[in-house]
């Protein structure tokens, strides 16, 4: 199979949306705009053994809390309110009620946590499990794109990255570890960034939430504003827990801070006028935002120790990009 | 598994919408009111072997283009106007580019063809392939639902049913007709009735596309209407093809034209009062519409040789419906 992002390359050619007041494909969502009303729709599977494994996961309403997570973080992304979603699952024929009950009730506890009403939906059967959903939210004024960034913005994200991945390494090896609860929380439970992300329409340039990894998505961005961009490694945070466990598992810890997925934080860029507003908004909403780097015109650059590492691969790979 | 019906059931109880402008769960889309816009979504899967079969499709364009028709035939089937949709593709690692090619030349020809947009979507692997599409329409007036139907309505359906649903029987069997041709492109390349379903939402009660059978998606409206049925059989249209083949499949005519799937013909039910207008409607756009029948109290009978025979089964299951 060709990579998904050629795959994308060839629909965005041959579905052309020069219309006015549309932005589709390549973004976190497709913006429509209605009166003055900004409706954004998104759609995202989860596919059993693909984002999901059962027996680590271990109980249905993981996934199904999960699978809510994931599709209005997109709307997150944009600085958009999710207000509804739509669900298609493909069930097997040896599903049970027990685990239907369950599935329900993840998708229950996503959907009222975060104010959103489910409208509709489709039940199928399939030799492999998998739940859609399309989400819909809006925004009162222009959703915030991937493509945006320009030169000279600084970088930000939001909380911290390579929670989620380390979560699943853990759940993965059967490390046990009196710290891994911190971890496999945020691999069966992320938190959509919908406060953030919404006060952040009127500084952010650019933004996408971090669904393949920090670099990876800050490529897609970087991708789309046709810029290049140097991050500075000593400003990435790390998140304490990663310093209290054992030596052998810290080793490793950047792989998961730079490329694992699923972290579902806000990546955005936004010109440096903006740093006192955006220090504020951290301190009002309560939320850790943190400043990694800089837009330059291209390239993409980490620095460490006062040496500049050029990141080349081009085309990102889930956990096979780069050696950094 | 427990069927399709119970588990929409259960989540219609766990995710009440009493929510006003909010029309949820149960009906061919759901509707949300936008100003003074009617916003038409729905959801809808298409998968490998249980919906498609590609060695008897033949062709990846006709799984693509019939994705499509499903998930804007449910907007027709409300009245409402489609306008967009977004497909979330699970594909096999084998899957190669010319497959890739020919799925998205059908989805192009569908989307070009009822001047729609592709807004954007999703692209994972998994080990059975579907197509998931969730298509946007909207409505100028109130849409048709299903729970409209009032004692008295006449009953009508557009077109033909049973094309489809031999078509499909005459690829899995085998068999080679010279009059082939027209069941097997009813049941590749189905047309979503669109014009008329956007006329009719002056005067119809009560509306759906039918999907799974003539007898099938009345029930729908029955149960959704609280209400019952007579279908006069003589009154049913039959397609002259089906005159011109050999008995012993005529003999199969009446199962598939009551009881087959894959139609989308609009079902839909109106006052007696309307019946000139409904009438001149055909004749204006050239479609076939046919009153087959009058809804009542409770209860589905078809009459037969002046013989009323109660259709007893309750829930409808795919093909194994009830000996009529």
């Amino acid at each position: 199979m060709v990579s998904e992002f050629k795959l994308i390359e060839k629909i965005k050619r041959q579905f052309p949306l020069e219309q006015k007041n549309i932005i589709g494909i390549g973004d976190d969502c497709a913006v429509v705009k209605v009166g003055k009303k900004y409706l954004l729709y998104s759609i995202d599977s989860m596919v059993q053994d693909v984002h999901f494994d059962i027996n680590l996961n271990s109980n249905w309403d993981d996934v199904g809390y999960k699978a809510i997570v994931r599709a209005i973080s997109d709307i997150a992304a944009m600085g958009g309110t999710p207000e509804y979603v739509l669900i298609a699952l493909a069930l097997r024929k040896d599903f049970t009620e027990k685990m239907f009950k369950n599935l329900l009730k993840g998708i229950g506890l996503a959907v009222r946590k975060y104010g959103i009403k489910l409208l509709g939906g489709d039940i199928t059967s399939s030799g492999v499990i998998s739940i859609t959903v399309s989400a819909i939210g809006s925004c009162e004024s222009k959703p915030v794109l991937r493509s945006g960034a320009k030169r000279g913005d600084d970088i930000y994200i939001t909380g911290f990255t390579g929670l989620s991945s380390m979560g699943l390494y853990i759940l993965k090896e059967g490390i046990r570890l009196r710290e891994s609860k911190i971890f496999i929380d945020s691999y069966k439970r992320p938190t959509p960034k919908i406060e953030v992300g919404i006060n952040l329409i009127k500084y952010a340039n650019s933004m996408i939430d971090i669904s393949d990894g920090l670099v990876g998505d800050l490529k897609h961005i970087l991708e789309e504003s046709k810029v290049g961009a140097i991050i500075e490694k000593h400003l990435i945070p790390v998140h304490d827990i990663f310093f209290k466990i054992s030596p052998n598992i810290r080793e490793i810890m950047y792989e998961h801070i730079l490329n694992g997925g699923d972290d579902y934080e806000l990546l955005f860029t936004a010109p440096p006028k903006f740093r006192e507003e955006i220090y504020n908004l951290s301190m009002k909403l309560n939320t850790k935002i943190t400043r990694i780097g800089v837009i330059i015109n291209k390239g993409l650059y980490i620095r460490e120790n006062s040496n500049l590492l050029a990141i080349k691969s081009k085309s990102y790979e889930h956990f096979k990009l780069n050696s950094i």
